[in-house]
């Protein structure tokens, strides 16, 4: 069991590297702070298509589909897709795979799955599995809304701390051998819930699970934040990120100098989408689009990219319960 | 890539060693064709819980401290559990998931999720990412019927090719080293979708999809179906198991001296469940207790066992979408 690491982690001993990226959004992300880093910005969110799960489909679809083509590649090459999204038995996903056609595995982690999918895509490739793997997530807004909140069309207000779920897909491409930033070690999270019971405060909820794995990440490897260019989190907006720098202070830690949350990068202030942003598309979009890009120009050396989920579900939120969360690390570094 | 065998399909390298299952059951699968094998039958559907899915929640972690405690192990030694269910966002697994606090990953595979969580643990441990692993499934048939179609208490009749989902939950510990049978190997199914449109007609949806991944996994093995004492599909029930045979048939291949469907070993004729059992539990559930024995004593010595998932959502069934399936397939040899 050489490649264990402490008590939650893995070291990989020949790091797959991750060899493309791409990523789709709709309007309002591709008007926002990383406008230009994206392959395609959609003109509406729902693409012509007759519902926005459909769209979301495409969405996925589409970005493995680019993916893959800009890693010169073809599907016949990618033994194994690792995908999921929020709805309900993970429909964008599983629709999707109709037409790729290719070997499938099925992630739930909520926002946290596009970490899990590259630690587990990587534990296939550097288990001698697989030479090739392709990951992906995705979220819409207008889907995910009227799943877990209320349609879009009733025009509920939102409270303060409320993130906006990210309209987009991110897909990458993981390979044995090729160039580019290699995924060295992951941190496997473990469910804590503090007791948060209101799905419009996801942030916060999800934060001790953040702070839970970045803490074991860095006992496992025994490293401290500095070892990294970046830390990034997945979706915890301004709100979650701020009990993230406090709760890693309470424990003598600083991680105020290199530590971003995705969900705080995508939309600008004057769109007025509150906390922040939130989905598996937030760090989907945030890393297969600007943070690779930096990766690859060697802008970026180390990052560590910490996907958060909050695991509720509409019924256990009517059955009164609080939200569970998780956290996945994975280290890349170029 | 020594490990990667054919198109689909992955040989183990040191096949790791399912140590102990077990399964907890409601009644009336307690009073079915396996009584007297199950772990524990629970007094009844609910078991002083507030809600179906609360219940649903306690049967998977009781199975998965069950089949730790029959490894004579404790918690602290399982590197990692892998796990799913079929409630929106895992609800029954993530909320387990809580009290066990062990690293988790997601799984969703529907009722393929058994074979999924076997054979991605599987690849951890022979990759050399972990030395033991916890996988588990659950299913509960009243959690299931009202999100996926009426509420029980409703009393909507059943049309004759339905199935009946399971209450229950089957887990299995496997380990690097060990006394028991091993997972030598598997066969990562793709997403096949026929057209079948009627969520009570799943086995006839799923059919396809166990023969394409069982038809690959004799081409990329290169073996025969007597290879094996008994190959099983997971919840095909009487019509699926019955279109398994017939389009193998079509294929050149006779299965029909060696195959049996786990949906079509629960329950009794007289238990009026139609078409047999369907849901994760499904070949959880006869996997963890009867196969798993007939496996240890050496009555078995090698199956095969192919979980098959519909991969439906209520809102696909909505939006006129059919049926999109997968199967995956692991071999279990003494």
């Amino acid at each position: 069991m050489k490649k264990k690491l402490g008590s939650q982690s893995i070291q990989f001993e020949q790091p797959p590297v991750i060899t493309s990226t791409a990523a789709i959004v709709g309007p309002m992300e591709g008007d926002g702070l990383l406008n230009g880093f994206f392959d395609c910005v959609m003109e509406d969110n729902i693409h012509n298509y007759a519902s926005w799960e459909k769209c979301e489909s495409y969405m996925i679809e589409w970005a493995i589909r680019k993916a893959v083509e800009k890693d010169n590649s073809t599907l016949e090459n990618v033994d194994y897709i690792l995908a999921g999204d929020l709805l309900n038995q993970l429909m964008a996903t599983h629709f999707a795979m109709r037409s790729l056609g290719r070997p499938f595995l099925g992630l739930y982690g909520a926002c946290s799955t596009l970490a899990e999918s590259l630690l587990l895509g990587s534990t296939l490739i550097d288990g001698g599995f697989a030479e090739k793997v392709a990951v992906a997530v995705s979220s819409h807004h207008d889907a995910a809304e009227r799943q877990y909140r209320f349609p879009t069309e009733m025009g509920v207000q939102r409270p303060p701390g409320a993130q906006w779920t990210v309209t987009g897909s991110g897909s990458a491409v993981v390979t044995a051998q090729g160039e580019g930033p290699r995924v060295t070690t992951a941190t496997i999270g473990r469910v804590v819930d503090l007791g948060i019971k209101d799905p419009n405060l996801m942030g916060p909820a999800m934060a001790p699970a953040a702070v839970d794995t970045l803490w074991k990440h860095l006992n496992d490897t025994g490293r401290t934040p500095d070892y990294y260019d970046m830390i990034y989190t997945g979706d915890l907006g301004k709100v979650g990120k701020q009990l993230v720098v406090t709760m890693m202070q309470e424990k003598g830690i600083d991680v105020s100098a290199n530590y971003e949350d995705c969900g705080c990068m995508i939309y600008r202030e004057d769109q007025d989408t509150h906390s922040g942003a939130s989905g598996c598309a937030s760090s989907g979009i945030v890393f297969a689009s600007y943070l690779y890009s930096l990766l690859r120009q060697g802008d970026l050396k180390k990052i560590l990219l910490i996907g958060t989920g909050s695991l509720h579900s509409p019924t256990s939120y009517q059955q009164k319960e609080s939200i569970p969360c998780i956290a996945h690390a994975v280290s890349i570094e170029q």
